[in-house]
């Protein structure tokens, strides 16, 4: 590819789906990520409509600041997805049909889907003449590359599953087989407990000490705060300056060691998941105002049901009765959300589930049901084993998502100072 | 404002973790979306890294294509937040302190944060004196309106409520003081059962003859294809098109009535959520793989706990036959993923939840797991009441995370199906 050494990548998603906000957008997070490892920086990301000079333009100005533009979305067999034939006239090529795509059509139909091959589908099997052909195993609309004087394009499909796959097996792999990256590195770390000001306060000798060729960046999310330091340079340079960043960031976790949570890019629910896979020991949960939440981030995670027994999403009293065994009279005299009712949750689960720990958390999520003794926002939490539970009180003030997601974490958190305490 | 009679939007977020991936960005979905139901549409989103020559390369090429400018990000008290300055700078202003703001940052720190207001906090009172301040009552940093020749810029924080916060009380009732803008109308209908391409064949003559300022798309989500039909003009057009788009909209549900769900643009959730509501009925989940995925997706809607009584997460056989009484023989002869165990889940829930419905699901969402008989992706769903069950077997071929969503949407989709019979 004509097209220089080192690599800079745009990227732009089609698609009035994503203007409109019916979207959002998570390919591009996933790229960025992806590239990044491989030693590619994204420096911009433009999103257009379904709109033919808009497409046009994006191609046009991406290419003067980028030389290696990605293109993902509009290649749907829909007639709302525009993005092929505009390529095909971009680059001057006309629509030919692609015997490999072809074969890959009919094999996917007959066995995968087994429908008929409609003509409708069959045409996704039409490519530029002036493109090379990247194979979509996991779908019906094939990744195209282009090159002109000022870059290489490379257009993909938006369906996620299905981008991911091309990015895998195509696009990064020529991105490195025809640049030369510079590194990338990354140490990220998460705090707990600590505004984002203070932190900022906490480091900023650290920070201004910092060598030209590490960035510092502040990420704060679900009320904690993650550090990350970056380090860039080239290829040669990178052994001394990884070392560097190493060092460095081993100084930064002595700077915030009374709020460290852990030296790595790890979210909370797999760092409990890790605690409790490395010393054999099992968990279930007891969710009223998560609704389940904290039991989803559990499961979501491969592997998980080594350590995560299960829960009982106690959305009502009769089930926190029934099956959690709180009384009556706990419920009536402290009121579902109370510390009463939270360690009587958390007791009746570990008798129901037999797990070496428990999690119970009931609170008020909003936008209804406050009062003015227990306002929206808050939340008791217990955890612990059949020796000991503690318990923690919250005040939140967000909306319902927000206070849900920080219940979650904030009752993850505690239980893993539980654990490692 | 001094920026003609349309608006036309750009949205430019700033900030490294958007274009290395370690955030999604939520924030430009959900300002498109309360833009759009206001009158005014976003025609191009980028996003930038916290770069000087980027930032101000946005704002030049943004304002030349817009005549609005919103951005987001780079406005917090760390060091890697160089948006203001940048700002000031672009505008020709010096920082000054703004009065209104310190006394909210004042009120802040004392009544809601309670610690004390230190120096960096205190510099988020900082604002070029050639802005607008917008104040920001859920946070520190302030909004800030900027005016050229071309366009008019408003600079938001990246926290999302903030932003939120801010484009509510201030940006769009704002833009809607100063421009006139046209009408957009979306009509949205969900389908399920049938693929993009064979719809798209069902809906071609119907599509062909829609009039010039409607457009149809197709929405891909879950397994579920949306469509929807969108319609711009001018105010004074609003009357007689909105009444042809209802027209059009009535045909199509027609053309598709067989495979339609629901003709609004809700969520399955929401969908079941109305059902069970309308008829004072009550639901709980019994989820071996979905994890409480399905009781998290009800449970983050607000009022769920009128038709939402709770959730078995039984992840490990234990659960499945201490709280819902699976019967060992069962669990050993048919095996945890069976069409024998999930009406035995959903039959034990039944009788623990006292609910009039039950969803029952289990399955191997993957990596792992899987075996010749019974291969990643094979799911056993039962709905149903006291009186009767039904069951569907799914065989999906994704990722876990897609898995676990295209499961809970199934089985919400026949609960729905059930009930609706």
């Amino acid at each position: 590819m004509n097209v220089g050494n080192s690599a800079k990548v745009s990227i732009i998603t089609i698609g009035d789906e994503l203007l409109i906000g019916q979207v959002v957008d998570t390919n591009s997070a996933w790229m960025a990520q992806e590239l990044n490892i491989a030693g590619f920086e994204v420096h911009h990301r433009v999103a257009v409509g379904d709109i033919w000079d808009d497409i046009w333009e994006a191609l046009d100005q991406e290419s003067q600041r980028s030389n290696v533009v990605l293109i993902t979305g509009g290649l749907g067999p829909t007639a709302d997805d525009i993005t092929k034939p505009l390529l095909c006239q971009y680059f001057g090529g006309k629509l030919v049909q692609d015997a490999a795509t072809v074969r890959h059509l009919e094999y996917l139909f007959a066995e995968v889907f087994r429908r008929p091959l409609s003509e409708r589908n069959l045409k996704q099997a039409d490519v530029p003449d002036v493109c090379t052909v990247l194979s979509n195993i996991r779908g019906t609309a094939p990744g195209m590359l282009f090159k002109n004087e000022r870059a290489v394009f490379i257009s993909m499909p938006g369906v996620p599953h299905e981008m991911k796959g091309l990015m895998t097996y195509h696009v990064i792999p020529l991105l490195q087989e025809h640049f030369n990256p510079g590194f990338i590195e990354h140490r990220t770390l998460l705090t707990a407990g600590i505004g984002e000001s203070d932190l900022a306060d906490l480091v900023q000798t650290f920070e201004q000490a910092l060598p030209g060729f590490i960035k510092m960046a502040y990420l704060p999310h679900f009320g904690m705060v993650r550090l990350r330091l970056t380090a860039r340079g080239k290829q040669e340079e990178k052994q001394s300056f990884i070392s560097i960043l190493d060092s460095q960031f081993a100084q930064l976790q002595e700077v915030v060691k009374h709020v460290l949570v852990v030296n790595e890019d790890i979210s909370m629910q797999a760092l409990v998941g890790r605690l409790l896979k490395e010393s054999g020991t099992t968990l279930a949960t007891a969710e009223s105002c998560t609704g389940g939440y904290i039991a989803h981030l559990l499961t979501a995670m491969p592997g998980s049901s080594a350590y995560f027994n299960g829960s009982v999403v106690a959305y009502s009293n009769s089930i926190k009765q029934n099956v959690l065994q709180v009384s009556a009279s706990t419920l009536e005299s402290a009121g579902a959300v109370s510390e009463e009712t939270v360690i009587a949750m958390a007791q009746g689960l570990l008798a129901v589930m037999q797990t070496n720990y428990a999690i119970a958390v009931s609170g008020i999520m909003g936008p209804d049901g406050g009062t003015a003794e227990k306002p929206v926002g808050t939340v008791w939490i217990a955890v612990g084993d059949q020796n000991r539970l503690i318990t923690r009180k919250l005040s939140l003030r967000y909306d319902r998502i927000r206070n849900i997601e920080l219940t979650a974490t904030n009752a993850l958190n505690l239980l893993r100072q539980f654990i490692q305490e």
